[in-house]
């Protein structure tokens, strides 16, 4: 029997043990996809208290609170920090089989040293002395992610943002590089009320008349280069429900008319206006060398009570079930005919369902001389866990060449979350090892060892192109 | 190497044998829903034989003796009992891999204390011993439950029902507490010809004249009361294809009229009819303070030819695979918004496609002071086995906690397939301790054996409010 | 630890290893689905090279070249045979957790007994070695097949086809039966534009003036007597998104008028038309006591740009992920409505969404007096590895009966191919072995060994009608 989080901590195999501690512990993160907050980096800020840290913007914790019973007012209520913790401090003992049970030791030991287990007995000293640490100029913001041995961290950003504190962190030459990311979602929601707004800040930020389809395109572009500067080299999209149906520029320019007007847009025709808005993008994206990442499958705000009360993001939302093989092929087949595909990351949100299909459809891109051109991107969201992530990790080995993969990202908000990266790594290294002591594959530890490296940093490097 | 069933049966490491033997194995059951007959255990009927107690009506074995080529003749026909109970003799030890095989064994087993196995060879002696048994009045239908350690017993009623034997098994003071649950099924489905012919059995029963929706409605929560004062705490619904448009009563008047009128009504209408009924529903059962089960995803009397000859329930149903995330999340949006949502469970029969949507959707609608106030329910019939249940349990535990969960049901018409609680406890506490002994969770057993006895007991018990 | 690829490569119990080598490991092999040149085999051709026989049509592997950066020049294009085999030599190394790696040593080992691993340090020797042999008569494709211990292959052919090469071998009497499969998707695709030219070639073919749906039904129906007279057994259906609506000749033949007046056929025209003839061809199918083969839910062609290029079956297709339960239940009640339903092998391609519904559903249409009347059929395309083997064999077991299974095939355009057969054997002991080491089933070696040999052998053999 293993103890609890040990040093070999899913590592079943003696193959797996060695490929992780001599090859995929020593390599450095690339966090390419996150959604920390750049001001936040640049002012390096302290938190108030492990509450703040944990709890002030999590909402996978949250859903485990709503869970067990906990009132809104002690998770997202004006109750007293001391209590909420308690309230997390009472819940952590029942998350058995859940990540945030590995996820939440794993951050006290790896960042403040902690090896007692959180529960209502160790509460008030654990708090204490958290607390404590935090106050220190060691555990600033910029201090924890150094901690972490991060060269690159990309952020994801508005496209009328004015990038204003990557640049200042790239002026300071702050030893991580902190990039920006190009995610265009609210200029992509004709759907919305708030659309025409959205598109007159565009306009003033990008000094573009936005006046049509043609000139929100401009606009867009223009920040593309805007974010190049910046050192971005990636854009995010998350695609709900109806992702493609046809490219349409004259259709778009109409649609947008429309909107411009004050007229109702329809659900068709906003999926032409944001398909074929994605295609433009996605030429650009190319032209500039940008891996272009797809989202897809989130339903969101589902209960309208809390959205209402709290707002979107505070852990209302789940997966959507709904098909799409032929929308995405058509989608990456429009590019890809006039050799427009950019790179490009799908991520599947609803994994047990969707995995084998876009491992697959993934595979029909591949183009030289890229190395996986088109990614089956990382177990994501609701799917990252040690199920999601080895069913990721398996079905791409099934159906796709695994050494290809450009591996772990958070997805967070918070700057604690980078032991998310140890616990992809021991699954990829255990993974691995339980093929080699099957005798499904040779054991040539120094080649497996490389292989581990790529698939934690170099693969990522190159393909994105970091320097 | 293990025996076959022997009393580690499915628990593979020290810890999970602890956390069966010393807390599972010692709990009672609540089978909170099942399809049993409350005559047949008022009148505390005899089984003629064995064949009559496992073949009489048991379509999961119906169909293995199909898929083995048993000729109809010989499955539901008139052939003679004991060459019935031969060509299931001849099946069984086919069915490696098939939960059927550790049921039938363990019912051999629990009830009779046969330790061979079911075969060709033993058929005959098998067949004797335990039709002697069948005899004496240790293995009447009544003690046949008691010998199970049973509390209480869900059965699933019509709301025109009059409950007599749960009335009479009440007044009694029957040692076990059979409770109705109520299943407006037939109330709810508009699109059947027999439609009209219930409500006029309805109107009958409940003295309501129904010549509207409202009427409908009114009826059905003069029932649930009815049901209420027989004990009934929870409701239970199928729900297929089409689940929910949207909440509409004056359009539901309309097409109650049409109906009424002998018109037809479209998929479209029957789909509004139904979701506003299941809205109202809700709300009565909320008042009550019931649980609401969903069951959703059957595709039922797939052969025509076999439908017409043997009728519904016969083996001739499969899942299907329709996609419902929005429509689920609405219904339950609906209700949450005005605070009418009651405790609701959702069983998934497609659980290799939709479990985890199911499960994420089930977690946005979790509110203080239940624990798990909207549960993701337990592997349901086709997904009834190791396969289904391991899927829903580490589902649920990847994406909500566990510990909340309200465990096993029969969901049988058979008076023999209590063993199907230990079948599964045995599954839980196997997936426990390789938790436990893979390092993902400390070894703390007192806290694992309270939180088996929630699982197995305590936590439905609290959560559907028995007494 | 165990060595890559040794006796026991993949089989992890004492019980599996007994039963792979005593039982399953002697059986002859029946290859019922593929897709072997009929004329390769009578003219008993050789390779140039091992690139030819390897890399000269498998998309398996130029996906994986292609994944992994290879140009197309170095796969399907112009460079010289020894540049693709080192490109291949290259990849292999990569390609762990692929079934393409076991492959790809199974063969080196069980035609040429190579046990070197390919990889660059190895290609040129590998190469020259297995190029000196493929020049021997003792490596001819017969000498190949031979060495297999194949009694029964089935390939695929046209209703046009004359057949020439199947009559010829048996004729000859070729030690091995080499069997047609009927594959009418030419006279089903009323969508394309190439349909009419097809219906002229089948006329001329036939004798049959085809102006009509019924004159199609009636020269399909002639040629279908004409494979049987060549040893044909089995058809084959690809479906393929819109698999069935309704049964409805008048309409077939107006919408075959309409195609012939050069009219534009509907979506839903072609599916009326496609479904009215594939459950007229399932009734003949029956007369003939015939199997028919349906492959559901493949996307094809999906890079466009690749298509134009490099034509269909090059390694663009995917899964596909559309619903169907409905419509696969409707087609299959009609059939058997009337007892026309022939034996029916349903394989599903996205695996991990449509097992459990496809297992469920087949098995609502079993019946005397065959064993297993419809078949949920084995793991195809692209789940035909380790985790989609397991997984068709695992929902088998759990919901229908897995000794009834008529097992594996290769479905290849290789003739080096059937070490696969080795590859699905192995992994079938083993998953049996588990379940009896488990304490599942007894130790019952004899018994299980029969079942081995029946889901290896016999099974297909009786099911399909091989002499």
């Amino acid at each position: 029997m293993k103890n609890f989080l040990d040093e070999d901590f899913l590592l079943k195999s003696e193959t797996a043990k060695v490929l992780y501690h001599n090859y995929a512990a020593k390599m450095p993160i690339i966090d390419y996809h996150n959604h920390l907050d750049p001001k936040a980096i640049y002012e390096d800020e302290k938190f108030k208290n492990l509450q703040e840290a944990w709890l002030g913007g999590d909402h996978y914790k949250w859903r485990a609170l709503r869970a067990i019973g906990v009132s809104e007012e002690e998770i997202t209520g004006k109750a007293e920090a001391k209590v909420k913790f308690d309230r997390w401090a009472e819940t952590v003992p029942y998350l058995i089989g859940n990540p945030l049970y590995a996820w939440t030791h794993l951050e006290l030991r790896r960042y403040f040293g902690i090896e007692e287990n959180l529960s209502p007995k160790t509460s008030d000293e654990i708090y204490d002395k958290v607390n404590n640490l935090l106050q220190k100029d060691e555990f600033s913001v910029r201090s924890l992610l150094k901690r972490m041995d991060i060269t690159h961290l990309c952020t994801t950003d508005d496209p009328a943002d004015s990038l204003k504190y990557h640049k200042k962190l790239k002026e300071e030459g702050f030893e991580i590089q902190v990039l920006p990311t190009f995610r265009p979602e609210k200029a992509m929601r004709i759907d919305l009320d708030s659309f025409m707004d959205y598109i007159a800040k565009l306009s003033e930020v990008s000094g573009i008349e936005i006046n049509s389809y043609n000139a929100l395109l401009a606009a867009l572009c223009q920040r593309v280069d805007y974010f190049v500067k910046a050192g971005g080299l990636l854009s995010d999209h998350s695609l709900e429900t109806s992702i493609f149906s046809e490219y349409d520029v004259d259709a778009s320019n109409r649609i947008f008319k429309k909107k411009a007007e004050g007229l109702e847009i329809s659900e068709e025709e906003a999926t032409v206006f944001k398909g074929t808005l994605l295609v433009d993008l996605g030429k650009k994206y190319n032209e500039c060398n940008w891996t272009m990442q797809l989202h897809i499958g989130a339903l969101r705000n589902n209960s309208k009570r809390m959205y209402e009360k709290l707002g979107a993001d505070h852990g209302f939302d789940s997966m959507d079930d709904f098909n799409y093989a032929p929308q995405i092929s058509k989608l990456l087949s429009i590019l890809d005919y006039d050799n427009n595909l950019p790179k490009t990351v799908i991520y599947s949100l609803n994994g047990s369902k969707d995995n084998f299909m876009l491992a697959t459809l993934a595979g029909d891109f591949q183009q030289s001389p890229h190395r996986g051109k088109v990614q089956f991107g990382a177990a994501w969201w609701f799917m990252d866990h040690k199920m999601g992530m080895m069913d990721q990790m398996e079905t791409l080995a099934s159906v796709g060449v695994l050494p290809t993969f450009i591996g772990m990202l958070t997805d967070s908000r918070s700057f604690l979350s980078f032991p998310r990266h140890e616990y992809f790594r021991r699954l990829l290294c255990n993974f691995l090892g339980d093929l080699v002591e099957n005798g499904e594959y040779p054991q040539d530890v120094e080649f497996l060892g490389k292989m581990v490296e790529d698939i934690c940093y170099h693969n990522v490097k190159k393909y994105i192109g970091f320097n």
